[in-house]
């Protein structure tokens, strides 16, 4: 090394010492013939000075990449910087060498400044030496070996799986990648290591985990990245208790060793129906409560037609009570139907209750009978001076989820969330589920798979989903933190009798389900063990432990949208000759199989 | 879980409790009215006995996955197995579930049983049920760990770095992903993370580490795979030896606890130049001697018009001697002309020194001088019985190489590569360029980066490259382990000024260097820190740690020869519908810039 301490190490235990040090130059301040330098490296920031002699120094400026040797002094009495921990020292430099300069910096090393991320991400390299986006690489890189040291404990096995593979229907789009040795022909890149994991539990592996990259070639919206990390683990010979056993102790692990907060175990569990009907959400956020309330049946009868419509349709009315929102101005009010059209409802029904005496008023109280307004508040827990917001619909979740939004939201307006709080959930008992559009199979009154197509019924609808698929629930769970889902998984199926008959049920013919996922299939005709397991989004959840608003914030290199990398300028134009090498333009040969993962019946090699 | 023990953990002292295990049916014997059967799960196996009135015991088959609940017993007098750590018991089941059925196997789950490649890649997870790959699934999971641990206890960060990024021109091809949302516009994917780890130095990260994958386009020579694993390493502020250092640390900890073995440190080092003049390569093997020995100038004057032509030319002769390669066939000795000519030499020139009178006959004793030949087993260090292996070549290089590879078929045939040495060594001191070939610059007469065109001269020619690029020397180094390179670095160049200069060696005009590598460049304007780093090739290190003859050995799901996917059948077609959704056949916008890595002057924002 060409230092022999680091600045962030020093103390005054140090004086007298003659030390050698290499950083950057984070500040400089000139008194008289005196430059003092704060000299920043990756373990902190030290004072250096450059006294009489030291004329070099002059040429220091921010940024610029040095070496000094000197010797470390007591600061002068008066003089300690208390905000640095090495404040009670400083070094009297006597040799400086100058390493590499710097130019004036688009983007300044300061923690006060505020950047815009267009610049941040395109001079990421000087954004991080910044001390919150270096903080979050260093907190990822300890959640990552405090996961693995979990896993270990529990004899997993970190293994990897393929990233140059088949194309496979998920939800989403797959990336492709032309071989060039194969000219017509693509490889994908996976969404997630689902598919291999699952043969990796056919293969005896027992306990698999690895932190993997995905792929998913998304429309951005929001805080998406075409690739993304999730811890990804699976487990066989085990029950939904066994996973989320594991995933309590990953989780507390981190969230103690990391966040400074003690997970009370075990983490409430609540089904994903009791998630909808109280929060209209799978995905609660339970550092507050503002729950919902049912009306369907206290509403019955009523002559609101907007209600009455829902009703009558088996739909469902509801309710979200806003703590002391009738003090909000008309202007507030019409706001929140302005929020709604923005997610594509038709408006928000509401009354507000008057603070002194308790009158409902407002559009929605002119609708409602003299019986359902005096009962209102009893029924949906409200008092003066709060207001009421309403959701109907023919479709349940659909309301549900439109009051689930309303209640995030007056959770924010009404300053409920409490910011330092902490609050985890399982959401259980998720349905398999749920009637496809007619986009999704090209026929009305089918159903889609809620998960993917190998999770597994639970003990009470495996040998009868088909009776009411809306109903029938699996052995599905997802982990929620503060309204983020941060991870989730299921127990597969492995019986091969369920999953024909779920295919069945999602109009999956047997021909597609060889096409698609005929090397799977193969593969649990050999005694495939029972199996389960989780996966963690890996950039949310480092985002949430850090404190940082979006997952590029824990992303060394991350793209913006429409994934774009502002660093690099990737992706690029390609030339001609890339194209004619990389075989894009070429037809398939007919020797390649063009669907070759079904392998049909193997042909036994062994009597057994 | 579903079972309350793992199979190979039973030991006397359980007898008389009541396990659940569960597993696969990994062999059953029927005697009698009894039937035994050796249980396997990930922890080992286990015998089960089903006596009377367990009959549906008579269903199972090889490779039945089962659940069984019994009593431990110790075995009958006479009846232990000391080949099983379990031997001393066996469990006699009184309840059985079939948890899943197997069809015939079309790969028998048997250690003594050899299959082939196809079958086996075919049915890995079969495969992996076999105790040979689910070991080496073992050490490689093992490994990850121990290195990281070396690598924590050092405080290095983990970091991800991006695998959708921008084509740059390394030696080999890009695999390339079209982006949807930017029609027209590419991703590559990366050959290594080595601009990312370069740009992390300049962000002030100092210590970074990440188990890479990594995408390389080569055309599948021997044991090469589309994607590979390498444990990538980047330091700041450091010389050589502390890369070396650390390297020899890791590499340490892994042979003693994955194979057992003691390596001596430190790691014997040897210069490039020595490697190839004494061993004739550039990873030599050093389980054995059998050293070159040059004989240009003890030859000089020959009338053998292929050594003097050699030395007319400024060029090389030399000789490696075979230990008793005198005693070869007539056949054997042709031999080895077709092995010279299968690597494109024209042939091995010898001769073979009289068992009893040390004279020398063969076809090149004729053509040498009674002087050269008196004096040419002291030259060489031969003795009676032995041959001598020539090669001559006005390129230095391609005859030490000839030679080198001699070297390691002589070690081959005559035995003397002892299996179970280790023998590391670190060759350093590597040449910066090579004469381009005139396909590589497009001009003669040019020179070519021998690592990558951002590899520092070392002190002695950092200043004076230009004089004798063909001489100039690296700070590079890679790691050997009996004749394979397992890892490989280099000091990079941090100074602006150096950096040009190597470019205008290269014959990289500034344009160019911006287009190729212009983020890059941008990113040394601020401050870069000294900086170097290493990689190892972590299939290849895996496969010698696990004592396997192929990286496939130690990958979970590799592919065969041109990429393909034996299970999966990746790549495939793609659709029509996939084509035109992925923007595959698009024009770029011309709103996208082409090349805007290059970034130019960035305008400062604050003054320095």
């Amino acid at each position: 090394m060409i230092r022999t301490h680091d600045a962030g190490t020093l103390r005054a235990g140090d004086a007298g010492s003659t030390v050698t040090l290499a950083g950057w130059v984070a500040r400089r301040r000139d008194h008289g013939g005196v430059i003092f330098v704060d000299l920043r490296d990756a373990s902190g920031v030290v004072q250096v000075v450059f006294r009489e002699g030291m004329e070099s120094a002059h040429a220091l400026r921010n940024e610029y990449c040095v070496q000094v040797t000197g010797e470390v002094t007591r600061r002068p009495e008066g003089n300690d910087n208390p905000e640095l921990v090495t404040g009670e020292v400083e070094v009297t430099v006597s040799q400086l060498e100058i390493l590499s300069e710097a130019a004036p910096l688009p983007l300044p090393v300061d923690d006060q400044v505020e950047a815009g991320d267009d610049v941040r991400l395109k001079y990421r390299y000087l954004d991080l030496r910044r001390s919150g986006p270096a903080r979050a690489m260093r907190l990822r890189s300890a959640a990552n070996q405090l996961a693995r040291k979990v896993l270990h404990g529990r004899d997993f096995l970190e293994i990897e799986t393929p990233t140059l593979t088949r194309s496979t229907p998920e939800g989403a789009r797959d990336f492709l990648v032309p071989v060039r040795l194969q000219p017509g022909t693509w490889y994908a890149l996976p969404q997630s290591p689902q598919l291999f994991k699952q043969l990796l539990m056919v293969g005896g592996m027992e306990r698999y985990y690895q932190i993997a990259r995905c792929y998913r070639d998304e429309d951005f919206r929001a805080d998406r990245q075409p690739e993304f990390t999730q811890l990804d683990i699976e487990m066989s010979f085990v029950t939904e208790d066994d996973v989320i056993d594991l995933g309590e102790e990953i989780v507390a692990t981190l969230w103690r060793e990391l966040a400074g907060h003690e997970i009370s175990q075990p983490i409430p569990r609540i089904t994903w129906h009791d998630a909808l009907d109280r929060y209209g959400s799978d995905k609660p956020d339970l550092r507050y409560g503002v729950e919902l309330t049912e009306l369907t049946d206290y509403l019955r009868g009523t002559e609101f037609r907007v209600f009455a419509g829902a009703i009558d349709a088996g739909g469902y009315v509801g309710a979200v009570v806003m703590p002391g929102g009738a003090g909000q101005s008309r202007k507030e009010l019409d706001g929140w139907q302005d929020w709604a059209k923005a997610r594509g409802a038709r408006g928000l029904a509401y009354v507000v209750l008057d603070a002194e005496s308790g009158e409902a008023r407002g559009p929605v109280a002119k609708n409602l009978s003299a019986e359902h307004l005096a009962g209102l508040a009893d029924a949906v827990g409200a008092k003066p001076g709060d207001a009421v917001f309403f959701a109907a619909s023919a479709q349940r979740r659909e309301a549900q989820e439109l009051l689930g939004a309303a209640r995030v939201e007056i959770a924010k307006r009404a300053g409920l969330v409490d910011e330092s709080a902490w609050a985890f959930c399982w959401v259980v008992d998720a349905p398999m589920f749920e009637p496809a559009s007619d986009q999704e199979n090209g026929r009305a009154g089918g159903w889609t798979a809620v998960h993917h197509p190998f999770t597994s019924p639970n003990a009470d609808w495996v040998d009868r989903f088909e009776e009411a698929p809306d109903r029938a629930l699996a052995y599905a769970y997802d982990i929620v933190c503060n309204g983020n889902e941060i991870g989730g998984g299921s127990i597969r199926i492995h019986r091969g009798d369920v999953q024909r008959r779920v295919f069945d049920l999602l109009g999956i013919s047997p021909e597609d389900a060889a096409d698609k996922f005929g090397f799977l299939l193969e593969a649990f005709k050999y005694g495939p063990p029972p199996h389960g397991g989780i996966a963690f989004g890996w950039d949310r959840v480092c985002m949430l432990l850090s404190g940082a608003e979006s997952i590029r914030e824990v992303i060394a290199f991350p793209k913006t949208r429409g994934g774009f990398d502002p660093l690099t300028s990737a992706p690029t134009p390609i030339t001609s000759q890339q194209r004619a090498e990389a075989g894009i333009d070429a037809k398939p040969k007919p020797a390649v199989p063009a669907h070759g993962g079904t392998a049909g019946v193997a042909a036994p090699v062994e009597p057994s």
